[in-house]
């Protein structure tokens, strides 16, 4: 970049509202989509988090689960399938999905953030107890439904300076093993956490009036007129439960939710650090 | 078990040295074989080592990883090929070692903890940045030996009362991921976080003069008789990188490092609380 | 004991639920009558407390008088005098008390904790102002009753790992000393403690129907029931102070109070390990 | 600005380096000359100091005296005498300096500060006895040099999250009042604090081979190399006694001094968040 | 002083009630009038305030402004206006106020204790944000009155073992600099720091019937009779202001307020330390 | 007494830098003789120590026997027997000097202290293993010396603001209770204490040339010269332990020892708060 240092500094000094509203403050992002799978968006949302971390916040990184599951599953001969766009889980899917989440993509993403020099601590629910789940609908089989959590461990990982990245599993009290929704996680962890932002990394541009014209986004949403919105069609679909996890945030006590668009380069710090914004947001 | 009242009081009171010897001691627990696999072998191992929790020691966990590395190989269509006894392993065996190795086994032994009532943490050497290893040999590929080890997160753990569950997995200076033998891991580690003792549960009853006379275990052997042992070729093939750890351990402070035999039930009550001692004990 | 390892394995197993249970609990006993006179009986007391104390309870001791004040009043040539078997106690005589109960028993119960490899730390009601007290009645001279506790100390003794080790004496507000019933004492100390027990160690295998059949031990009473049990007989003299200590702590907060018979040997283990439980119980 | 979102957000992601390496490291900054004077180079220092602060640098600064000293001086009637360039302090005199450096500069540095939403403390050498000074020559009167350093206060300040404001006045060991010079104060706490970079901000471009051409500043000298440059007579005059400052410094261990142009707007950023680099930085 | 060495102990040995009494309890000390002016009673004052610390107290110092303000003003040939007695503030006049309080005036006190062997830490309204003032009436310009409290730093300079010595400046939320009337932050700081009592050194021997004769000091005045006293023109011009802050102070929860003679050596300690008492005692 | 409050404030003044020196230092005091006896004394001495823990100091206090224990002995028709003026000790002479010592000595003080307000924690050497002890020499029996020290719980005590009260009781390595000269136990305490003063509270007025002449007190003896007194027979008898517990204090870094006369009222008061010093100091 040709910028000239005098234009840099005046970056750096408008950064710093921002800076100083954050400092010590705890923001949730939950990390999915494109953003996981190409290589160049993977970095620039590693990069992203780690200037949070060392400009004073706390993140935390809830991931989803991507292709891969799917994709061993086939290597192993096992069909997927869905019902309302959620993938029936029975016990070997169950076990694929947890290989998959927590030992591959939650290693990634600790392993990426590690070589950015940050320390960073890979947990799913089961680790020091943090949720406990329950089964959604019979169904389904394990896919779970949040019923408790801990938060000890998440406040003793970030005490010591290390950043959690968190797989949405978590066990039953029957000591079955579910999985989650990660949106759903990322929405609870928040208000439990009295986090001051979510943030959902998504593929799309954020809540459209119309979903082929990505120059509708809808900047603010009261979570008043979330009901209004579905009504009329225009959250619909897979947004559907994103807007949910928002709305549970918000109501939580969480001040604003974001749906931002994980195709784009450094979209955690254009939400964060520029008066722009991106993506929908979601308050109270 | 039909015991009187009153002799249970005494088996405990009979304890009560044992207790008092290993207060807030740390133990190193190196766990794998049957121990691993058989469901009540599993079972009795997890009660054993929340007993000791309770009881006021510090256990730390690090385990190994079975038949089901190669298993999953297998339905994946990939062939296992290994050189003197340790697995080539290239980037996709990796990536399948570590989903099974953290995935799968070490959120088996963390589930089967929480189940029990104890809070357990699940790290592999890349959480926390908690040990880095290099190549051990090219032909190997993405075998690893131990270079550095950072305690820092391992001490957290256990200060906070939780009990750490260890995959033997680490990254190298580039970021390539190792797999890295599991006796070695729990060997460095006893001498680095000063453990009193270091457990290795196998499938044998300990260094044996005749391998097939289970009456000719050899119950103590001393650092400096090591190499005797491996001359008289009593220590041979899979034992000796098992030996290596305990003369390791032993080297860097650890009393005593035990061979003991994983498929009799609660060996490791039995070394730990009785005076008869079970296996073979390394000593300096 | 002859018992294989395996078994003591087990028996060990066994005790982990009640360990846990116990875990960082308060245990308050009231420790007199044979179990401080008989060799046997009194290590066989101490080994079960330092067993208590190095699997995570805290016992707090409160000790009793025994035979030993009168022997020592008798030497002294000094006649003892009972109304409703209280002891009168003049100055002199409570002057002979305190030196046998703080300068004889209490002495030898942190010597005999000591010599087991656990500090204890003998105090009364004078060190750090722990308890004041006031006259129960003219008559009985410097018979005192409980007005105030202050559990500064005793919360600091346990807190640096010491066992305190009590002897019931006060002093009043004019500044003079006064002997306080030891039950009442250990009573009123497991309520300011927030113990989860109280263990009285008395000479009788609890609460018998009839006093002379020792199989008609009740093994719980509640509360609510202790005054029928009083109008029926079948609590009567020395026992009537014991159960309304019992019904004070359980009242203060303590879940359970027990009547055990202190010439069993590891009384208090059987009371706390073993689901069989001996002597009284006194609940809510 | 007109910079899109993005060029800002490659602008934060370029300083996260810089971030990083000074991550929780003390910086000292002597504040003085045009950028104490003008209101926009005022608030342009502030600025950075405080974003210095926010992400994660702990910043200290030492103030100079500027023209105020002299301009109360002759409003009291008071003519100002100079000896090689440094002031002829009387009792008078050194009252008249410590109203306007500690009573208004000091005061001014607080206050805007404050205005900025962080906290600062302002203090002296005398507050918390924090350094001891003794007369430099007695022909300069109340002219003094440290002699000793007491970091304690400034410590303290720093770890509650304030940032310290020094005035480079100090008492003698006879209670007289001396006056220190400013850059000789923030190099040798440079060196006690341990920080890693002391920065001098000054009225010139750095050190430059001919005083007259800008483009002639050098930009990094060793501390080896100090003496051929003074005995060159391209150090000389005013700067001499920086120079030294930064070679105390840099011997006490501080990484980097550097002596920068604070006539330009944000030259600590400059300095601290870009690889140009400004102005002449002197290394061991 | 020719006392014999046991007259001396008998004194301390009087005097440890009042030790006793005041353990670190805080004591806030108007230091103002003549007391701050004649050099023998300006260390009989501190020597008060430093017994006071090193027998466990905290005392808090506020000082007021004395001539010195008016004198240099009179040299910079700046006239003073009064309004009702209070001091018209123009920018130019607060400036000098600021310069004359905590750069002269704030200085000699620190200094004085320091001598003595006990740190102290000067401060205004501005160090750490400590107090936020609002004008108090348009005509006496930057005349203000405290709006707010902070005692974050004088808490943290206590609980460090400075004593904090503290200048009645502020700043409005306008970034103004305002004067406050030294007796209204002592006694608004005695209410926010749950002083056990408030001392107003004063020229005066106290609340006087008959304001020429010495004998008729009145010892004691509860609050409620405060308004009569006004009303019979007892309590009347400056000595106004000072009973209101006794007032606020005691209606804040300070025990007692005092007016006591500063030109009596060792006022402090007489009031402090004997029963005999000195000057006007206000209290609930 | 009817000094003037004005020189009551002097006497208080001229105490402060006696205050300042010994703040937060550490006063072992071996408290003895007629001062234990006669009540008046007694409670000077109690009056004393409590000033100086309230002015902040750390008195400890180490009591000695006195008559009680060779009454108790008559009473109970025991003969005493002494060897070179030590009392030849069998288990029963030791068992009536713990009660007497810790049973009443002990209570007395803790009693005594504790009624003007201050908490006191009374403790032998077994309390805390706080000494070990060996026999002194086998016709003695069970007199003993110290063989070891463990200031924990001493130091716990004085960190917690209660002030211990010591009897010179320990147990041996089997278990035996040993009773040992309290002076000696003083003299160790100071040393292993770091105290900066050892007062040995005597029946005389100090180190006499002529014991005969109590204006021949020598006012200062370096423990050089201890020697050269004892050949000279001026220190002789039971003098000899006392200097040579002094000795050991002062070998291991006490600054002075002091033998003062504890039959002059305040005592300990006019050694440490006057110049003028009292009975014989003892120095390096």
């Amino acid at each position: 970049m040709n910028l000239s240092p005098c234009k840099k500094a005046n970056v750096l000094i408008e950064s710093l509202p921002y800076i100083k509203s954050f400092h010590n403050e705890t923001v949730v992002i939950k990390y999915g989509g494109n953003a996981m799978i190409n290589e160049e968006l993977k970095h620039s949302v590693i990069k992203d988090i780690i200037l949070m971390k060392f400009v004073g916040m706390n993140p935390v990184i809830v991931h989803g689960g991507g292709p891969d599951i799917t994709n061993l599953m086939k290597k192993l001969g096992k069909e997927a399938r869905f019902i309302d766009g959620l993938r029936v889980t029975d016990k070997e899917t169950m076990e694929i999905t947890e290989m998959v989440l927590f030992g591959k993509i939650n290693r990634e993403i600790v392993s990426c953030i590690g070589a950015n020099g940050v320390k960073a601590i890979g947990i799913s629910g089961k680790d020091g107890g943090t949720f406990k789940a329950k089964q959604k609908n019979a169904e389904l089989g394990l896919v779970g439904e949040i019923e408790e959590v801990n938060t000890d461990l998440i406040n003793t990982i970030i005490d010591k300076g290390y950043i959690p990245v968190i797989s949405p599993i978590a066990y039953g009290s029957e000591g079955e093993t579910f999985n989650i929704n990660a949106d759903e996680v990322a929405g609870r962890l928040a208000a439990e956490l009295n986090a001051k932002k979510l943030i959902l990394i998504t593929d799309v541009k954020g809540i459209m009036k119309d979903q082929n014209d990505g120059s509708t986004v809808i900047s603010q949403i009261k979570i008043g007129e979330i009901k209004k919105y579905i009504d009329d069609g225009i959250i619909s679909g897979g947004m559907i439960p994103k807007i949910k996890c928002c709305y549970e945030a918000v109501k939580g006590g969480v001040e604003r939710a974001h749906i931002i668009d994980g195709r784009k380069p450094h979209s955690i710090l254009l939400e964060i650090f520029t008066n722009e914004g991106i993506g929908t947001m979601i308050t109270n």
